[in-house]
């Protein structure tokens, strides 16, 4: 089945599930275009990650062990919420760099949690051994096909809402929202691959000519961290050539500040990284070619009313 | 010229210079229906008021001396970034209780700013002193046709991005923006009129049969503490037959919160206060009655990335 094909059964699959989020127009953040943005940061759980998480849950049987995920603390936060939506059990592993604004977010939802030392990497070896001690299902936070369907009907989403642009931005840490994007357009817009200098998975990868390990760390670590690209993004970028720019975490905390200053949008770092890619140059749009930014967190810490 | 008729003129007038701001549909909240918000909370500088002060100041000649606007905060920001847009002047007159947020706010627009000790009331009468002095031209906060005319376009914007409530929740203050939404509205949908218990200057004027002073205090009182309800909202409350609710800060305040736990929007008290009408059952809809709410600021304070 094509991507096309599994996004439109996904979108099918989680209506109702999660919510339409709005797009918006406007100008500002120093630049002489206006942009078009999508506010999947207001997603539940403030990420894109609801869509993932509810197409696996929905595409077949779930043990009665319920749910286990490794997560930086957003896709984490996105499982627990969906697995209670649905009645199943769910047990999250994060890494100690999630946050306490994060580790909030996932207990509020009432699942099991566990937090571990180390980075990410590490949070998923725990999450494996629990997998195979418990039976529960693991929902993969990036490179497994439910994902990246499920992420996918983000962009699938946008169109449907009278999208115009020649060029899509899209920050990446591990690659599902990017391929869901790349598997749903099918080279019809371009799209621009915006990474962390510090956390630049995709952008190594293809340098390297395979998905390969990189060191994580940075602003936007805890969203973006992944020590390697999902090889369905890997695939899905090679095939549809992607653009990869990188932005240094200067320029990601200035579009995190223009967001909330000029447009009263508060997102975490790695929501702000494909805005950072323009502000800072790191993408320049030709004359007359017009971008879209997709927005796709806002699990900030501190917690603004905390 | 029919109040319809002055917000379609503004709405042609403003066009380009206010963003189109995004509308969006969910549930949540504790609630067993769906909700339709309109982001107007995304306006320029924070809150709708960026409407009325286009509006004003694309309606005729401005003075060489410029612009003078007393304000809790919010209107003195949206006349300072309209001017500042237009190549006018400003001196903008605020209260101590603007708080810090809202003074940098304005600061950043490049206005002059008085910080006037009391409350709204006194930075009005600093105004219109410096009104009398300089030759600016004033622009009232709520009660002025051009205001008004200027704020309804927000709720006419809202119906052509297909609005299908039955009941609308506004907050109120002064009553500028509800003024606007009942004159372009004309009863064709219910209108409910949401103050704090702690400042609520409608409230009294319809108990009392026309507007009166009143005390103001509470969470949202740098927003809505108007001590007087604008006798152009007063006459359209009572003719379109606006129905006034009154809440609590605690039920403010718990709507802030669960607008950002559960959805990510981060507003001011008084953009809360709208939504807290029915998390704390201030107003309960009828079976199958379909509300909305008008998300109308979000400068909140502490500035979360100050």
């Amino acid at each position: 089945m094509s991507w096309r094909d599994q996004i439109k059964a996904a979108a099918a699959r989680i209506e109702g599930h999660v919510v339409r989020t709005p797009v918006m127009r406007c100008g500002g953040f120093g630049l002489p275009y206006e942009i078009e943005f999508k506010l999947e940061q207001l997603q539940h759980t403030g990420t894109f990650k609801a869509r993932g998480a509810f197409n696996t849950l929905l595409s077949g049987p779930v043990p009665q062990a319920g749910i286990v995920a490794a997560s930086g603390g957003n896709h984490g936060a996105a499982v627990a919420y969906a697995a209670h939506q649905l009645g199943h059990a769910a047990h999250i592993f994060v890494p100690e760099i999630a946050g306490p604004a994060k580790i909030a977010l996932i207990k509020r939802t009432g699942a099991q949690l566990t937090v571990v030392q180390g980075e990410y990497a590490n949070a998923a070896e725990a999450a494996a051994e629990y997998e195979d001690a418990s039976g529960a299902m693991q929902i993969h936070a990036y490179d497994a096909p439910g994902t990246v369907a499920g992420q996918g009907t983000c962009m699938a989403e946008w169109e449907a809402q009278g999208l115009e642009a020649d060029t899509v931005l899209i920050a990446v840490g591990g690659g599902g929202l990017i391929a869901g994007a790349l598997g749903w357009l099918e080279g019809a817009r371009k799209v621009v691959a915006v990474e962390p200098e510090t956390s630049c998975a995709l952008n190594a990868a293809l340098a390297a000519g395979a998905p390969c390990d990189v060191s994580v760390s940075g602003v936007a670590a805890n969203a973006l961290g992944a020590r390697k690209i999902g090889q369905i993004c890997y695939d899905l970028a090679v095939e549809h050539k992607a653009e990869s720019v990188l932005v240094r975490d200067e320029a990601i905390l200035a579009a995190q500040k223009a967001l909330w200053q000029e447009r009263r949008l508060l997102v975490e770092p790695a929501g702000a990284t494909a805005l950072a890619a323009l502000m800072s140059g790191a993408y320049k749009p030709a004359k007359g070619e017009r971008v879209a930014v997709l927005l796709c967190g806002a699990n900030v810490a501190p917690d603004p009313l905390g």
